[in-house]
């Protein structure tokens, strides 16, 4: 049972790295969870995290590290995340609450399901919308959730009970919750973080081509290391997004190609009324976009 | 002649927004003009520059303004720089220097050689590296181009003298000076600037295609709002860009279309190793520019 002030006892986080490390962490923080046991490939990634006390104990063994927990985070990259569901399905404790920070949803469901058997009613389906381009334990911060959405996506078939807990534990971070259906989360998050990454790793990848990195490196100042930012993202995690994310990431990345393919024609026609109501109209649904997150930040739920 | 501490008398800023005024500013800040005279449109805007200390005064008709002008600095829009040229080449005093601050710099000068007649030897071709997403004279800072490059280009025939004089002019405001000729620049600036912006211009585009902007629009944390900040930038100015630096970018905008093919097909062929070592490629080229900027920082000239 988990004392007063603690919304549970054990939880084991498995992917001890920037979103698990400062969830781990936040948690401990705020005196929330009893004792966290991390698990993960790496012994150094989880005695560092050890060391910033964002867990309280760590093995490299998931059976060892599920064994005692009344709550298992997944937290690696999605097909880790994945192969990790039948170790799951075997050894936990049979009222243990699963849940996941996977950036895809549908995949990962349609494998909880297949996999865990039982278990499934009390798997709840998640994903923290917060990151930094930054990866491992050593870059996990304890505010990374704060006023930050986290999508559950929980089935018709979820427990009332699990979906709960997993709220509370991310409402106690500072995170919004937000209930979405799988494919509408695939969808939009392909949209908003899954194209512009890909165009990111795109603009590098178009950059290291020119063969000119010298004289163009020094010449990245207008925009392009901001832009680019996100191509310095965990490389794991991203290809197993577009792995899992598919066909939705594959099928925005062709429409993205239409819609620079139309900007190319208005710039060969030398259509100046074209591509200023195109900038105009850019520049406008961003203020929009800008004001509503202004909206959201200055009024905390 | 310019008194003690001024690299000269009269400044004459065409187009005082975001570049001009922060150049009139920054060096009326260190004392090193005698006086400005800013020239535009818009009397608000001139009048709020003047307010704000930037100018000393101001008109909105372009011949008083160069009338006593010892060094003319064109900062508007390229289209808008290109027919102010016609009024410089009649109205500029014999010994007065030229210069401008154009994002693109081969149409600017072939337009200048035609029309500056026996005074384009005195036209120095310039671009700072530097800007924001806001735009006009309240977006000025006078800090704007500390640390930044100028890039300088210019021509077989171009006066050493007026060439020391606008290399001196953005010495004295923190910039770092560059010569380059005009078609590198207008490459380099096309695959390091242009085009990042064609393609946040072109995500913004997309996500407004999706008509369902409330749900898209609040989950935009996963850094599409960083992504796409620089389309928020004056869609004038970057329509005069795409169409006077049009074959160069509408060539980089079709390369990237199939950068973004090859990674379409590999997502679609679910090529694990393929995906990753594109990401890590990536991860890595970033790092090195990263470094090479970090590098610049700390190494002031």
């Amino acid at each position: 049972m988990p004392r007063e002030g603690q919304f549970v006892d054990t939880l084991t986080v498995i992917g001890v790295g920037l979103i698990g490390g400062s969830l781990a962490g936040a948690l401990k923080e705020r005196g929330a969870v009893g004792c966290v046991v991390g698990c993960g490939r790496s012994t150094e990634n989880l005695e560092a995290a050890a060391q910033r006390g964002l867990i309280d104990r760590y093995t490299t063994d998931p059976i060892a590290a599920v064994a005692e927990a009344d709550l298992v985070l997944l937290a690696t990259p999605v097909n880790a995340l994945i192969q990790t569901l039948p170790t799951l399905a075997k050894h936990v404790r049979p009222d243990a609450i699963i849940t996941d920070a996977g950036s895809v949803k549908c995949e990962v469901i349609n494998a909880a399901r297949t996999t865990l058997g039982e278990i499934f009613e009390r798997f709840v389906p998640g994903h923290p919308i917060a990151g930094r381009e930054k990866s491992g334990s050593q870059a996990a911060v304890t505010d990374l959730f704060r006023d930050h959405w986290v999508v559950l996506t929980p089935l018709e078939d979820t427990d009332p009970t699990a979906l709960a807990l997993v709220r509370k534990m991310w409402e106690q971070v500072g995170s919004r919750v937000r209930l979405m259906d799988p494919a509408s989360h695939d969808e939009i998050l392909g949209m908003t973080s899954h194209l512009p990454h890909a165009v990111a790793y795109a603009l590098v990848a178009q950059l290291g081509d020119q063969q000119r990195n010298d004289e163009y490196a020094s010449m990245t100042a207008g925009g392009f290391l901001d832009i680019t930012r996100v191509a310095s993202s965990d490389p794991a995690m991203w290809r197993d997004i577009f792995l899992h994310n598919g066909e939705t990431t594959a099928d925005l990345i062709r429409e993205h190609r239409k819609v620079l393919e139309r900007l190319e024609t208005l710039i060969r026609e030398g259509n100046a009324e074209g591509l200023q109501e195109w900038f105009e109209s850019a520049k406008s649904l961003r203020s929009s976009l800008e004001n509503a997150k202004e909206h959201q930040r200055s009024n905390p739920k």
